[in-house]
């Protein structure tokens, strides 16, 4: 990798040298051990070595890499080992835990690195010429499985990464609007953008290992989406190079121009070609930020108020709730605290005992507002009022600078419990308001009833967070400890529970994180057959040959696929 | 018509009672003669005759006629002539003198009134097997070429009126979404959420005469869309008949499962199947409603003024400017002013003369406030800071309540200007603020040169409307004083000059009116050949048989097409 375009590390999430630690929080390991029998006293595992893995051979023709050479120079044609391995998943814990059990089956062959739009043009004339495969690489944080060969791919596959095209082109002052490349990572663009004075708005979990490109072509959603929107909303224009042709749409605010064939590029995965870049909506920098905690005494409680709150005159940029499990969860990674700090928290815990609430019950929600001093005190003050009426608390600031701060780091998480035996994974739905608490216990109790089925201990914990007019999302997070032979199994087994009972409680099978491989199974479900034969019907005719990443968002009913399916948990790798 | 579906005449807009007339109007006359050169003095046309109309005899065949009445029932399967000539065009000025001049081609061959989804699927299952053509239809107050069958069209032709699907379904008080049944008219649904404290708050012009199934087909948008969102931001879940299967997409607050089907039905104008029901977003009705005026000295600082309006803090419901051509158009439609009235109105010009204002470059704006009285309270009090940074000035409330009284008025003008010999329409578009001078300034040019060309006189005014964070839509209303017989290959020859500029001028074809015929040619300029060809594949997979609504939305090439081209104005109506 002496190109320039940097990776996450491997085998995990994010940079050598940062992770999740436990050692300064103290109630960690004991709510570990209590809630999933996990006990952290023990040694981790060693990080793996490379060494020990296996790579597949690369497939990569003479003739075509003769010929990508000529087109983009021997550096950016990429065969090399650590290469090839970084391109081959994304980092869902079933990649994680495939990496490190060397149960790879297919990589790419070869990782391009393109300059610009006419080397991507290039790439896909010659890829789609030569009958090959190929795999749009942003960041690689996918989790849903959109990133890595079909396990029984004989064509050659290469992974075309947009790492180089990180720039932000131009900015329109006076239309807010900003032309960037697909390829540049959450960190650059903004970096890129606040030079101006101006942000683009998009942070989500993932923000500083995922790419514009990543996000359009998966539908993203950031924590600030509630004020700035979903990527859907803020992507204007985009450039898309498919097959013998570039589809060019440019930034509108608005059209009445038939089905809207931006609406087909966002969420498509690489299968209508490759997004080389977009002109997104960019906004001022506000001049106040701030991030509030309240508590509520009970679950049901904090969802309603979520749901006053979006349906009330105040304008928030976030608004979450975590259920009682995330909130003791949330408490359990807190730093010791001293002084005058373990003072306060205290007295405000005894304060709402004399309450009357049940502290096991408790749940906390963050509330987010930017823009003016005096636009941030009014919603402030609108927001306290909802809260209060729902019998909620206002904590302050504290909690919420640290959220703030805290924000893109839980993926490490993933790693740390891998590394002790316990495999943790989320996923995420939206409902309207009316449906969140059905869909909610319904599904707490579909994961549980699952973990037993399989004999796993496991914690299954839950938030609300973005908000729309009628209705919300709520994300969950899951772990089994488990680290047997039968892992993934067993995993496949939960996740399954937890997305059929999204689709059966009126939810969707993905607010924001895509379909993928893993949740392509559901599809027909979730949009009817009609819908998926459409976007099926769609794909085949942008791509005939079936180049461009077969087998995410619409299943291709092949065997063997390294999917979950939806009825059969051996159909998992069994091309094996 | 004996089957209680209501339509509008088929003659023009609305129905018999209500019309545009000037009488009480003392600057009106003057202004049109002024203008356009129109003596209105001179006694209008009498009202067509639907016994001089020519109606092409229906080819609905023995066998297809007695399965339908054997689906609907005889009552709902029309051939009468008055109801196939309803159903043969919208209301654009284009269809509008065909009719009066009797140039009719093809007309459907049969009006059928479904009951429900059962029948419709009935329906179209029918048709197919047939190898008949379909063309949905709602209210009828399409612009753009929607609804009329292709000149050359040796296929039976059925128009399938939605009017008695009309009820709203069920309403979800906790999720604020509303089930309707597609072929609900404005004043229809509005009138039954109203009954239960609930309102869609999407008022296009066309509202009294529109249907929410014809809003979605088209992506309308309503003058309150500010605040309520397009139509594709109301519409959450929809159900679309299609040949052979029906297509469900439930309601969901967002959802990240591929390319969006439902951005597909929506702008889809009968092509992919024919939308049945849907389940939009709706809104407690709101405490308090208010629409205030203002004056801005020219159009320029007007843009300006609502451009900063959209991008700062404060909430509106509607904020439009008129360019100085609309606003002295507004003028001449005022009522005599007597008294007090007079007498202010007199001062406020004073006042701005001295102020050194040039009153023929004066631009009325409207904006309104929606909410809780504190909320509006705040809004208008930014709104005020705003416009007189501006240099602009509050006029107030007079001249807002008068625009909210009359503005579903505005199409009968139309038919009251064909009376007396001018053709008048509108064409919409939306572009970047930054666009927005500039294509302002090189369409009014294009229409006046186009006029020219074609020794007409004529008149071209604008206003914005439909603000967004990054742009905003630009209205515009064009007559030509002209009613020879050459006058729709004149009116064409103005409307493609106005179209090509928008398209030049970073425009779309447009906001909120549709595609049809009258803008097909310009869809590959529009969302590049690229995004053309991906709608076509679409509707192909879909629709193999080309049953649906053949031709409108991407043209189809064939010759004697009767729709303008981008390219040749003798192409049209050649078929003759």
């Amino acid at each position: 990798m002496t190109n320039g375009v940097k990776h996450m590390k491997w085998w995990g999430w994010g940079v050598e040298g940062i992770g999740f630690h436990h050692e300064d929080k103290p109630n960690f390991a004991p709510f570990v051990l209590d809630k999933v029998g996990l006990d952290l006293s023990h040694a981790p595992d060693k990080p793996p070595s490379f060494d020990e893995i296996e790579v597949p051979a690369s497939r990569l023709s003479d003739e075509l890499k003769s010929t990508l050479v000529d087109l983009l120079g021997e550096k950016f044609v990429v065969t090399e080992d650590l290469d090839r391995i970084v391109h081959t998943f994304g980092k869902s814990v079933r990649d994680l835990i495939r990496m490190r059990r060397n149960q790879l089956k297919r990589i790419p062959d070869a990782v391009l690195y393109p300059a610009d739009e006419d080397q991507v043009r290039a790439i896909v004339d010659a890829i789609v010429a030569a009958d090959a495969v190929l795999i749009p690489f942003g960041g690689g944080s996918n989790i849903v499985g959109s990133l890595e060969p079909r396990a029984w791919e004989d064509r050659i596959v290469v992974s075309v990464d947009l790492g180089r095209m990180n720039r932000v082109v131009e900015i329109d002052d006076e239309a807010g609007l900003a032309r960037i490349q697909a390829g540049a990572l959450g960190p650059a663009l903004e970096e890129q953008l606040n030079r101006r004075g101006w942000t683009m708005g998009h942070f989500p979990d993932s923000f500083t290992h995922s790419t514009l490109g990543g996000w359009i072509a998966t539908r993203s959603s950031g924590m600030q989406s509630d004020e700035y929107g979903d990527i859907a909303d803020i992507t204007r224009g985009v450039r898309v190079v498919q097959p013998g042709r570039t589809l060019v749409l440019r930034p509108l605010p608005s059209t009445s121009t038939g089905p809207s064939v931006r609406e087909m590029i966002l969420g498509s995965e690489g299968r209508l070609g490759i997004i080389t870049e977009a002109t997104v909506q960019v906004h001022r920098l506000p001049d106040e930020r701030v991030i509030l905690a309240y508590f509520f005494p009970d679950w049901p409680t904090g969802l309603k108020a979520m749901a006053a709150v979006s349906k009330s005159e105040a304008e928030v940029i976030v608004a979450r709730c975590s259920d009682d499990r995330e909130t003791a969860f949330s408490f359990s990674t807190q730093k010791k605290q001293k002084g005058v700090k373990k003072y306060v928290t205290e007295a405000v815990f005894k304060v709402l005992e004399r309450r009357g609430w049940d502290l096991s019950k408790l749940c906390m929600s963050f509330i987010g507002f930017e823009g003016s001093k005096e636009h941030v005190k009014r919603n402030k003050e609108l927001v306290k009022q909802i809260v209060q009426a729902h019998g909620g608390m206002v904590v302050g600031k504290g909690p919420g600078v640290l959220y703030d701060q805290k924000k893109f780091d839980t993926p490490y998480l993933r790693d740390f419990l891998l590394d002790r035996g316990a495999a943790a994974d989320v996923s995420e739905t939206s409902a309207p308001y009316s449906k969140l608490q059905g869909l909610y216990d319904n599904t707490i109790a579909a994961a549980e009833n699952a973990m037993a089925e399989v004999d796993c201990r496991g914690y299954i914990m839950c938030h609300l967070s973005h908000n729309y007019h009628s209705g919300a999302c709520l994300y969950f997070t899951f772990a089994i400890a488990d680290m047997s032979d039968d892992v993934l199994a067993k995993y496949d087994h939960v996740k399954r529970a937890i997305q059929q009972s999204f689709i059966d409680n009126d939810g969707t099978l993905s607010h924001h994180h895509g379909v993928g491989r893993e949740h392509a199974p559901w599809m027909s479900q979730d949009i009817s057959p009609a819908g998926e034969q459409m976007i099926r019907d769609l794909i085949q005719a942008v791509d005939p040959g079936d180049n461009l990443n077969p087998g995410v968002i619409v299943h291709d009913g092949k065997p063997g696929i390294t999917v979950m399916s939806a009825d059969h948990v051996d159909e998992r790798d069994t091309s094996a």
